[in-house]
């Protein structure tokens, strides 16, 4: 799952934020002059032109801030340059001109990736989707939404609920990100145990290529096996093989009846355990199954005004949602479940919802884990696929490590680093690995990385479950990859993006 | 859906069938030789080899036979040569040989498809992958299925079923089909409207490219945002790009509740008002919207050793299924149904099964369509997907279009076309529409071909909603695909196989 989106705290140094490995500047790409601005203010409104004087504009670089920075501030790029196009030929004009031009380009949604993935690396020009929000059309029978790729998730998931449907797809995020972002990056959040990921619910995409084609299959079908699936090679892409400009997803029925539970668990196996009842006691309606350690549980509750549902606390915390069309059963399900739960001794307590504030309140605590953890120091975080069984091993074993090199005390919160922590969505095997630290330091990652990359890949896990690759992981693909797909990877780049102007320095 | 494999009746003349416009052969392709064969029988076991005379072998041309034709002998092409490899390693060689030597390969699965994609077009070596079909590995916590290509869907079913869990798709052609075929075909089937595309159930591939390179991609992950997704190209494209040897499926958990229940409804608007009642009142259980017209109904009654479960006679079927994991709600959903259609007049009668033998009865009608038509006449297939409100459009227009043209008579079964008829799933905006006659003849075909592609593009339709392109498609892939798009796509298949060994003549 990606953060909600908050502007850091005031009191957080943001210089002692780690900074990734810059590549160099590739100097085959063009650098921007005043002719450059001229000409895109020819091929598109001249407000949604925002140049410095750098570049013979007039834009204060502070207005490019926002654009330049991703949202912990953790890349940062340099760029004199922002485009916001209000149409998809306005898209193609623009890219077109780079292309020829070689101009290196920036496709940018809501700029909340966590992997530098939608920020410029050095001055490449970045070209915001953000002036391109508007619902294309919506089939109330098929459940159809088309719709530009600026529009915002939390917006088209309160369209669509006025219409009695659901986006499939859910993240901290959501009142920022963009759909188009969420497609470019394959968002993943804590729909996907339900609905599954967008290569199954995005139907079409239209997407404008480097050179300025554009690619039209914004189709509205659920079977289409007429040639190559080629929109299904954009998603995932993180803005390097196209600009995707609309997108036509299906939205399932927004389930009546939702319930929510938070249960105290003894064991990371006893977790495991309870999710196994829960697939068989709640199978069809079972749409969340989180989980979080006892550290993580007491950051939250320092720095949220919540309280735990349960009393006492528990290694681990787990929280159940189920999603039907009809409450009654719904209850009944859930409850069986609870009781079973109880009764074997698979969980020590547990607490129901009793209303949607508590159900509201019991996300916030799932979801205000990555808020509490930035308040409380200089987060490291990795995401990863493990299969379930291991799961957690990683973080017993990345504490172990720290420990031994006297980095790290786990009864005191004082060592350079103060947490090592895990959470995240166990139906998708998908672990949040954070280590929390007083600030970001050689000593420290070099005792973690590569070693959490070759953890994870002598298990065959991923070493990017949702978050991607962007800037941040390019250069350990390899250990989810092997060298044949990466080659593969490479000569897709050329077909669609001979001169490698689309998002330069990342993914592959 | 794809057809159950039955072999036609004796009394079937193959020879009126309809033969589709054969391409000329390729002159670049090698003529397989003795020396070949020898070469083949050096890596990969000799026994799994089956050559003819023509090329230095032993084989009866008749032990080709299957292998040549396709189940409804539509198409047929003349391969001397069919191998039988028993590994990865082996496939591996046999395409590295076939690339250098610019020998042409069709991948062949079960053979069930419906579009002449899995048998040759001239004297392509068959590259059966029979012989695959052990399981690897399967998880029963996240209920990853691991396997060979060429596992049978029934028996990985079956498989999957003793251990609680349930195939993704099921389709009429189960008992032949390979998990490999379905997932080059991208197979849609009955469970489509509930676990959606292969796109988002498959988790992993293994694919041999034709120069031998082993893209080892079996991952086992639900979540796994590392690079481009490469697989999902494999995923639809028919033989055409690599062969898939190895598959890593989710399968969901097996509903312990099965309801079905069959409906007469007295128009197809009626047919659109009782799915949306069903997925308001039925939701997350529901699992197959089928619908049928009268005419196949009649086809069915008159083939079939079935009885009608309504008295009266109506316009059109439904065919509602529920899945859970809870029997009592699922009945009660079931019957709220019901009674609400009932009550409306939205349905005019409806028969609920009582027992699994009434279960099977009941979709035995709706599988039994396609064979019941063979059995009536010479069948000309279409599979589209059309936007839900003017599905059944097209089978009106085309029943005119034929009446006008003297070759049909609705009241009679005595014209040239004795039957044009509709059914398919609704849910997923797929319908079947054939058209039966006498014999396969020109002057009924240029009635509704190409009007009916015309007609599904005019729509935004597709030509091919799940049967894919194959051979019989390959020209009018310009009805749902654009230029650009096309383009492309030719521009992949340069990429994995420069040479175009593989399966040639079809797709693009």
């Amino acid at each position: 799952m990606q953060q909600r989106v908050i502007k850091p705290a005031a009191g957080i140094v943001l210089a002692q934020q780690r900074q990734h490995h810059k590549p160099a500047r590739l100097e085959s790409f063009k650098k921007l002059s005043n002719v450059d601005i001229e000409h895109f203010k020819k091929i598109v409104p001249a407000e949604t032109v925002l140049a410095t004087a750098a570049v013979g504009g007039k834009a204060d670089p502070i207005e490019l801030e926002g654009f330049n920075a991703d949202w912990l501030d953790k890349y940062r790029g340099n760029s004199q340059l922002v485009l916001r196009p209000k149409t998809t030929k306005e898209v193609s004009a623009i890219l077109k001109y780079c292309s020829e031009q070689r101009i290196a380009v920036v496709p940018q949604g809501g700029n909340t990736g966590l992997v530098g993935g939608s920020v410029p690396v050095h001055d490449e020009v970045v070209l915001s989707l953000r002036n391109m929000n508007r619902v294309r059309s919506y089939d109330e029978v098929s459940g159809v939404l088309v719709c530009d790729a600026g529009c915002v998730l939390e917006e088209l998931d309160n369209y669509v609920a006025e219409r009695g449907h659901i986006m499939p797809l859910d993240l901290g995020a959501k009142g920022s990100c963009h759909i188009g972002g969420n497609v470019a990056t394959n968002a993943g959040g804590i729909r996907f145990l339900r609905y599954g990921s967008l290569h199954g619910s995005v139907l079409g995409l239209e997407v404008v290529l480097p050179d300025g084609t554009v690619l039209d299959n914004l189709s509205t079908l659920r079977k289409d096996n007429t040639g190559y699936d080629l929109k299904q090679l954009f998603i995932g892409s993180e803005g390097t093989l196209g600009v995707i400009t609309g997108v036509s997803v299906l939205t399932p029925r927004r389930p009546s009846a939702v319930n929510v539970a938070v249960l105290g668990v003894p064991s990371y196996e006893n977790v495991q355990q309870a999710f196994k009842h829960a697939r068989q006691r709640c199978g069809e309606i079972l749409s969340a199954y989180e989980f979080w350690d006892s550290s993580c549980m007491r950051a939250v509750l320092h720095h949220q005004s919540l309280k735990s549902p349960l009393e006492a606390e528990y290694p681990f915390y787990v929280l159940v949602e189920t999603s039907g069309s009809e409450k009654a059963h719904d209850d009944e399900k859930l409850s069986a479940l609870l009781e079973e739960l109880l009764e074997q001794g698979i969980v020590e307590d547990g607490a129901l919802a009793q209303d949607d504030t508590q159900i509201s309140r019991m996300w916030m605590m799932r979801e205000g884990i990555p808020e509490s953890l930035g308040k409380t120091g200089a987060t490291y975080k990795y995401d990863v696929s493990i299969p379930i069984p291991v799961l957690y091993d990683v973080v017993k074993d990345i504490a172990k490590k720290l420990e031994k090199a006297d980095l790290y005390k786990p009864d005191q919160s004082s060592g350079p680093v103060k947490m090592v922590c895990g959470y995240g969505h166990i139906g998708d095997s998908n672990l949040h690995l954070n280590v929390v630290a007083d600030k970001f330091e050689d000593r420290v990652t070099n005792i973690f990385e590569p070693y959490v990359y070759e953890w994870v890949a002598s298990h065959r896990g991923s070493i990017s479950a949702e978050h991607g690759v962007g800037l941040m992981k390019r250069d350990y693909l390899g250990y989810s990859k092997s060298p044949e797909m990466i080659s593969y990877m490479k000569r897709i780049k050329d077909v669609f993006d001979p001169h490698h102007i689309l998002n330069p320095y990342k993914v592959v």
